[in-house]
């Protein structure tokens, strides 16, 4: 259930930076930022090179460097270099700054992976996800199918379980100093309990979505807001030296932008155009997945409308035709409507934000503007 | 996969306790070893009624308690502080080692978790595991059985990630100094990948034992002697100032110790009493477990022993009858007997070391002792 709706957009994200470097007032500091994608990869690599040198089973550092080269966007390692900036401004962020970012992105691999085991999802990043690549070799080399589920299984949790675990081993090995180190750990316990937190209120919600629209914004906020922007930014911005108001600032980035970004995840989910959004239209409605769009419409729906509503949300077997059904509805009831106001009044507080002079360096404010505008706006 | 065999004895630890306060030599080192496991539930507790005041759903905390509750013998905290002693003598281990203590446990309560979501196992201490748990309390909330299933699963394998994640959080906040908490990190790292690989290399020979030995007691060192013995020894020893020469000696006593350990559960598994072990005598057999026992006798047994052997073993239906079978060809061929031999060089090795003058402070020998004696010799 973690988002990764526009998921092959390293192209898109280096278009984005190279237009950055042209907008920017601080030249120097960009550089650095159009290159953290193939930075933390090297750190990746290098990291897992070691690791294949050791005596661990070579599967496991297989299905892990096929799972970081078939894609991501890696956006929680930008937006931690964009969080370094924000408080120590132009020039180069030090190499542990790439490699605690490097670590946010190897933590996002563990949280993938789960992901997929929790969902059932065969296919991630247009590949099969790890579960179904150890299922599919061990069927090959003589399993039965239901041992090689199993195998596939349990070593995918296995795996998740090693990423996590590596995604320490990289900060401790950062070379940071002992008061970045101390300053950094509660941040980093903060950050794996809220995507948690968030993972598991998801789950507690999905097959029986209600009209409770601050239950779906509650998780958007642990999933979104906080795991996937606000603690990047701020692990970063402690390394470079932030003190409270800034990291309070970026905080009042990170709330609403990552709210609109979730509610546009919602409607892209229901109504995107599954060519460029790259996931089919109908997985969240058969999930009965509790999002605002679904709540509101529960909210406003009346007799025969919140009747079918509630028929139809969370069947498996969901067609077409009734996935229509639902699409009307949710029109009907303005509740598409009602989301693309949210979408709005958060990018607006967001950019009223970036306007007005605050802590966060202006270096590091194009990005960060060009990051709202692109999540709030997307279609794919 | 992870080695509970002798999961009720915390009174018989009290008793070991006990009974070692009368024998040592060192009679003030001792009275903390005897409290050590209600200092550590003391902790725990503490720890899990914070995070339950907090804003995380309660159900979460309440499965993980009532989990800690149901039982465990507390095994590497107690070595935990063991180590500390080894190196630092009498006295008592200050706050931060307790807690650090603590966290191991709540680090093997993960792996716990997730080790029966891997073995789909529906008991542990005696009650339901977690997957089995959070099914059953979405049944009874109203969900059907295939989504509560879902449910169940997808929230045992986010609870033990919390699990991993807090038990970093409690090293996080011991209160260690930054040499200390520099020192400790990288063997913690080890030690939970090394588990993981364990588990891994164990996942991977399930259902396909073959009569490679040196495979199974590969999978031994990681899962048992290293995990559950030598890595928490360490750290307990690093906090109490050990030197290289001590953590050598502590090596020494673990991984033969480990292996007897783990080669005494190997046969418990098949020849034990399920009255007094808790577990039943079919499930490695069927589970088609890769044991040193096993590859013993499929390396020594020939014609139509060494087919039925490999026939039997892994099936899911074996019966009473075929196990028997079984376990006739693993003493004909000389396996069982093989195995006490391997126990008891191990355990000669681990006894002559503690007879000779070493680093390890002579206040922690007895409990060392008598620790190598029971998962020896035990039977249950």
């Amino acid at each position: 259930m973690v988002d990764t709706t526009h998921g092959n957009s390293g192209a898109r994200m280096n278009r984005r930076m190279n237009r950055l470097s042209r907008v920017t007032r601080l030249p120097r500091a960009l550089p650095a930022l159009a290159t953290v994608r193939s930075d933390v990869d090297a750190v990746l690599r290098e990291f897992l090179r070691e690791k294949a040198a050791g005596h661990l089973p070579t599967q496991l550092v297989e299905v892990v460097t096929d799972f970081l080269a078939a894609g991501g966007k890696r956006l929680r390692p930008l937006l931690c270099v964009t969080g370094w900036h924000a408080a120590a401004g132009e020039g180069t962020p030090p190499p542990s700054v790439v490699r605690v970012a490097a670590a946010l992105e190897m933590f996002h691999t563990f949280a993938l992976i789960h992901d997929d085991v929790m969902d059932q999802s065969s296919t991630r990043r247009g590949q099969p996800t790890v579960h179904r690549v150890l299922t599919a070799r061990r069927i090959a080399s003589g399993g039965s199918r239901s041992s090689a589920e199993r195998f596939g299984v349990g070593g995918a949790v296995l795996v998740g379980d090693l990423m996590l675990t590596w995604s320490g081993e990289l900060i401790h090995t950062a070379g940071l100093s002992p008061a970045e180190l101390t300053s950094l750990l509660p941040l980093l316990d903060l950050m794996r309990a809220e995507i948690m937190y968030g993972q598991y209120l998801d789950l507690d919600a999905t097959g029986a979505p209600t009209d409770d629209v601050e239950r779906a914004l509650t998780i958007a906020r642990y999933k979104t807001s906080k795991y996937s922007i606000e603690r990047p930014l701020h692990i970063g911005a402690v390394l470079g030296g932030a003190d409270l108001d800034l990291l309070d600032g970026l905080t009042a980035y990170a709330l609403p932008l990552g709210e609109a970004f979730q509610l546009r995840d919602d409607l892209l989910g229901v109504f995107g155009d599954p060519a460029q959004t790259g996931k089919p239209r109908l997985d969240d409605l058969r999930d009965g997945k509790h999002t605002a769009l679904v709540a509101l419409a529960l909210r406003a729906a009346s007799g025969r409308s919140a009747d079918l509503l509630r028929d139809l949300l969370g069947r498996e077997d969901l067609t077409d035709a009734q996935a229509e059904q639902v699409r009307t509805i949710l029109v009907s009831t303005g509740a598409r409507a009602g989301v693309e106001d949210m979408i709005t009044r958060n990018r607006d507080r967001v950019e009223e934000l970036l306007a007005t002079p605050g802590p966060i360096h202006p270096g590091a404010l194009p990005v960060l503007h060009d990051l709202a505008d692109s999540a709030t706006r997307r279609s794919a």
